[in-house]
C-alpha cells in the first residue's frame, strides 16, 4: 500500500473536525481560525527508547503518544485544538497496524476534544510517532508558563505519584505482580501504558491563578527542578504529603526501593505540579473537585533560593539544585 | 551529553523570536498570538528514504527539512511564522553533527522569518526530522486551499522545472557531470539539497486571486492530479510551455530520458502550480517580477472534467485520471 493510499485510509477515519478549522487533512496545510493565544508543543516517541512494541498494544502507543503530547497543553492550562501526526512505519508494520495505532490517537483525540488535523506518513527502520499538539486560551496572559513561581507561593500536585514507574516495573518484570492483588496491577499497568493527560485540571489551575505550572513526564525531583530554574526560586517539598499510588510501596519493596525514592524520581504520571498563591488553594480544589477527574494535594511552598529542597519524613532535608543541567 | 544539555546548547543557538512569540523554546509549549488565521503543516524526513548522509552536508539535510515543510505554506499563499523541529539522533550523530543540522535549519529559518519555537530531541535508529510549520494570514479567505479551481481558470507555474530530478541524477551518477559544465552540474546539485520554499511568491499569487494552489513536491503530473482532484476539475497543461532548467535536457539525454518526461514527473523541484481566474494572469505576473525571487509562466488552463490532459509537443493529449488513488 502507497502512502497516498494509507492516508486516505486513514483520512476516513477521522472524526468531523473541530469548531476552529476551516480546512482539515488533505490540503497542503490546515486552516484554523485560532482564539486570542495558542500553546504549541511537540513530543516524540520512538520503538525502543520510549515504549516497547512487546509490551503494549498499538492501540496503547497511538494513545499514550498523543497523550504526553496534550500533558504539555495540560501544563500550560490551555484547551485541547489541534493535532498533527507523524507516523514513522517500520517494514513490519502493517495497514491494519497503522489503522489501530491511529485508532488509539483517534480515540484519546474524541475524549479530550482534539481534532486530528493534519500528518505525514513515512518509512521508518522504528516504529516511531511525533505528534505536535496546538491548545487554545482567549489570551496569552491565561497561559502559564513554569517562571512564575514566587516565594510565599502554595505547591499543588493533581492526582498520585508512583504509579507509572511501578507499572513500568510489572511490564519489565511479570513475577512482581505477585507483589499486589491482580487488579492493582491492572491499574498501574495502565497508569504506565495509557497516561491521562490533566487538561481540564489543568485548565482549573490556570483559572485559579497558577502562577507556575509543568507536568511530571521526568519525575517530580527533576520536573520540580525545572520549575525552581526558570521561576528563579526553591520549592520546598514535604515528602509526607507525597500522595503515593495504591500498589506502589508493595512493588517498591519487592524490588527493595524506597517508595517515596520511587514515586519522586520515577517518571510518566503525568500529573501537574503548580505553583499559586496560597489564598487561592481553596477555590483551585474546589474547581478540581467539581470536575472529579483527580484530586488536589498540597505538597509543599515556594520559598527564597533556588533548586529544589525535599523534607523527608524523619526532618532532613534533601536538596537538589536543579541549576547543575543549564550551567551557573 | 544528555538530551537537556544538547537542548539548551542548540536554544543558545536560537535568532531572537519573531513578534507573535510570547514564550519560546524551553517551557512545556511555545505561547503565540496568531493574526486572524494559521497554517498548519507537518514534514518527516528519514535517512536512507528522504535523503542520504552520503550525498548531502548536515547543514544541507537541516535546510531541505525546513525548506519542504515550509514549501507547503508557500502553497497556501501564507505568511511564514513558527516551526517546531523533531530531531531522531542516530548513535553516530554526536553533538557537533546535531548543531550544524541545526545551523542549517536556523540559517533558512532567518532568511525566511521563520522562529524556532520548540522541539524535541530523541534517540532514533536512523536521523530523522519532523518539522512542524505554522503559517499566518489576516483571514482564512486569503489562504488558498487545492480545491477552488474552476473551468476557465488559467494555470500558472513558478520558477523552472527538472532541476532537482538532474540534480539528484547527479548525486548517484557522478560519471553523468561530464553532459554538462561544472556550474550548471553545481546549480542543479543545489536545486536538489537545497530547495527554496517559494514564500513570497505564494503570498503574491494569494493576493492577485489564486483560486488553487499546490508545491510541486511529488512531480507536475501527480501534484496536479491532486490539484484536479480536489478541484473537480481538469488540469490541460501544455507541455510546451512548460519551462525547463537549464542543464535538464543534456542530464535526460545522458541517462536516455526525454527532458519533458523526466521534468514533469521528476519530484522536489518546488515550485508552485496555482489556477487562477485568467484576467488576473498580468496582476500575478507583475507581483511575482516585483519580487524578482522567481518567474511566472502561463502553463495551460483548467476545462470541466476531471483529471490531468498534458497536450504534448506534436498535439497528442497524455490523459491521466488523477482520481485512481483515492478510488472512483
Amino acid at each position: 500500500m502507497g502512502e497516498f493510499e494509507l492516508l486516505a485510509k486513514l483520512r476516513e477515519r477521522l472524526p468531523a473536525p473541530g469548531p476552529r478549522i476551516r480546512v482539515g487533512s488533505g490540503d497542503d496545510a490546515a486552516v484554523t481560525v485560532p482564539g486570542g493565544a495558542t500553546a504549541t508543543s511537540v513530543d516524540a516517541v520512538v520503538d525502543g527508547v520510549h515504549f516497547h512494541r512487546d509490551q503494549a498494544t498499538l492501540v496503547q502507543i497511538g494513545h499514550k503518544a498523543l497523550a504526553t503530547a496534550l500533558s504539555d497543553l495540560a501544563a500550560m492550562g490551555a484547551e485541547a485544538g489541534e493535532a498533527y501526526v507523524v507516523l514513522g512505519v517500520p517494514p513490519d508494520l502493517g495497514e491494519q497496524d497503522c489503522l489501530e495505532l491511529v485508532d488509539g490517537i483517534i480515540a484519546l483525540a474524541v475524549e479530550t476534544g482534539t481534532t486530528l488535523a493534519g500528518g505525514d506518513v513515512t518509512r521508518a527502520p522504528a516504529l516511531s510517532l511525533a505528534v505536535t499538539v496546538v491548545g487554545h486560551a482567549a489570551t496569552p496572559e491565561l497561559l502559564v508558563g513554569r517562571d512564575g513561581a514566587r516565594p510565599g507561593d502554595a505547591l499543588v500536585l493533581t492526582g498520585e505519584l508512583g504509579a507509572a514507574v511501578a507499572g513500568l516495573l510489572l511490564l519489565e518484570s511479570p513475577r512482581l505482580a505477585a507483589a499486589v492483588p491482580a487488579a492493582t496491577a491492572e491499574r498501574l499497568r495502565r497508569r504506565q501504558l495509557e497516561p491521562v493527560p490533566r487538561l481540564a485540571a489543568g485548565r482549573a489551575l490556570a483559572s485559579a491563578g497558577a502562577r507556575a505550572m509543568i507536568d511530571l513526564s521526568d519525575g517530580l525531583g527533576g520536573d520540580a527542578a525545572h520549575l525552581a530554574v526558570q521561576s528563579g526560586a526553591c520549592l520546598r517539598i514535604d515528602a509526607t504529603a507525597l500522595p503515593i499510588a495504591e500498589g506502589v510501596a508493595e512493588v517498591a519493596a519487592a524490588v527493595g526501593r524506597d517508595p517515596l525514592e520511587l514515586a519522586a524520581s520515577g517518571g510518566e504520571d503525568y500529573e501537574l505540579l503548580a505553583a499559586l498563591p496560597p489564598e487561592q488553594l481553596g477555590i483551585a480544589a474546589a474547581a478540581i473537585g467539581e470536575g472529579g477527574e483527580t484530586t488536589l494535594t498540597p505538597v509543599g511552598e515556594v520559598i527564597a533560593g533556588k533548586g529544589v529542597e525535599i523534607r523527608l519524613p524523619g526532618g532532613a532535608l534533601l536538596r537538589t539544585s536543579g541549576f547543575d543541567q543549564f550551567g551557573p
